[in-house]
């Protein structure tokens, strides 16, 4: 299969690798140029559970993608969800009518912007559990076990789902069908938007604001807004399940003493977020629905008040 | 007239030794064993507009005061505002059935708790501009001009309120009557309420706040829960002066590069905050008047969960 990397960072090239090393046509899409040279010179280079490994893939800065001579059957999108629009336009001119284009992205409400450039039939959504990490241009950290469920957007595409899934599979990528992708990408926008923009905040690690019993009253309150934008959509979350996740990630034992992606971004990096794409989506849905959420409203200013303080933009 | 400064904080401090120093008899009540014995051996020292003086003032530890014989005519409360109810239960014996107690505290809806000990006739509220700075125990540096506005409670007390105002004056408080003390208080609330929390869960100045369009959009919602629960009670603000006023709070030139108080308590001294007694309240009274407050409970709890992660008890 024909198969574009739309933002090779951490996870893209996982996927990038993994596909290659089965045997599919892969070419990387990004934007920082210094990895695509090294990708082009040396490989992407992988620590693989362990083992070194080296995958010749082609990969081109998103600048110079329209000019080059792919038609691509697949395109898996894995940027940051504030580079999704210039992305997609980047690589319009390599789609054609049937290429299926499966989002990856964190977050929710992508599908909003993906369907301006391509046939709703066309659009795959999934939830991956991999994990990987980015060690410096052109290098990766691959450890551990993950899978990914994906499912189409459209009726009548379970074939076409499934065939994406055969592909996936090829490659390791333990990928199955699932018949509720929406409830699953919601769940997990829901656990990102209890914790990562609170510990943004209040600057602490996972296992710090679980210990919070006013941090806990909030979390609820959030829940029930994320809970209330996916009914008004017909997807259906349980609360208890939800929370019950939200609380396993506290254990320090587990991810609690991490500090979530956006903490990293924010605080330690000084870039922008996506809150806009978590809770601001929540937002943007709820005046839609005419729902009130003033939780995800609240935190989505107080995220971008931070960002305007830290002068990042 | 005998007057008991009930918490002889900086504040406490200045109104004590004004009040002495214009002959009427005072003591101090306060928690801080240091700052009484100094206060008892050394007199209470000022710096009073770059001129030293000592007043003697006897100064008592709150937990012996009801032993002293003391009969008040005026009681001034200057506590923070968690210490209310305790020092109400400590001088309780020292009132009689006309004792006048005035409220100076930060923050709204004391009254609800001075009325458990105190003739609602009895009761007057205060809001004073004056400053003041504790340097150490026994010192306090006393800069600059001031002035109290305040009211009775009671309907027919008007004329008690200003037998106060004139005791005041004798003082050279610049103390005057208020017809309308609650619109001030709630007023000065409002602003205290939109920038203190905010500056602290943000960790900025008030110029840095104030700089931040979110953070403008969040400020305009918490004034309107501020102005909903105020008019509940036949208290009416004016949004656009209550906007004016805080924007001047901004300003670089005035007090813009300070950070709050409530910033300096908890980040700078890692001390419990007043917020119950801000944006805490306006959500109790929510909770009363069936008013939606969502700003204002989001902020509390955020404040809240702050305080635990740091570990402020």
């Amino acid at each position: 299969m024909k198969v574009i990397i739309a933002g090779a960072g951490a996870m893209g090239s996982r996927f990038g690798l993994m596909l290659h090393h089965a045997n599919h046509e892969v070419v990387l899409v990004d934007g920082w140029q210094e990895h695509i040279d090294t990708i082009n010179n040396n490989g992407l280079q992988a620590n693989f559970n362990g083992e070194k490994i080296v995958e010749n893939i082609p990969a081109y800065n998103q600048s110079e993608i329209a000019k080059v001579d792919f038609s691509a059957d697949l395109v898996i999108l894995f940027t940051k969800a504030m580079q999704l629009d210039s992305m997609l336009q980047s690589i319009n001119s390599l789609l054609h009518e049937d290429t299926k284009v499966l989002c990856l992205l964190n977050g929710i409400g992508h599908e909003d912007m993906i369907k301006k450039y391509v046939p709703y039939q066309n659009i795959f959504l999934g939830n991956t559990m991999w994990t990987s990490g980015l060690q410096g241009p052109g290098k990766v950290k691959l450890f551990g076990d993950g899978s990914i469920d994906l499912q189409n957007l459209a009726q009548g595409q379970e074939q076409a789902a499934n065939t994406i899934v055969e592909a996936l599979n090829q490659a390791d990528l333990n990928a199955k069908y699932s018949s509720n992708i929406l409830s699953s990408i919601y769940k997990k926008a829901c656990v990102n938007g209890s914790v990562n923009g609170l510990c943004t905040i209040l600057e602490c690690n996972i296992a710090s604001l679980g210990a919070s019993s006013y941090a806990n009253t909030i979390i609820s309150q959030i829940v029930d807004e994320f809970i209330a934008i996916a009914s008004a959509q017909n997807i259906f979350l349980d609360k208890d399940e939800v929370l019950t996740q939200i609380k396993s990630s506290f254990d320090p034992e587990t991810i609690g003493l991490h500090y979530p992606s956006m903490y990293q971004d924010l605080i330690d990096n000084k870039r922008l977020t996506e809150i806009d794409y978590i809770n601001g989506v929540i937002v943007r849905k709820g005046k839609q629905y005419q729902i009130s959420t003033p939780y995800c409203n609240f935190l989505t200013e107080l995220i971008h008040s931070k960002e305007e303080i830290l002068g990042v933009r």
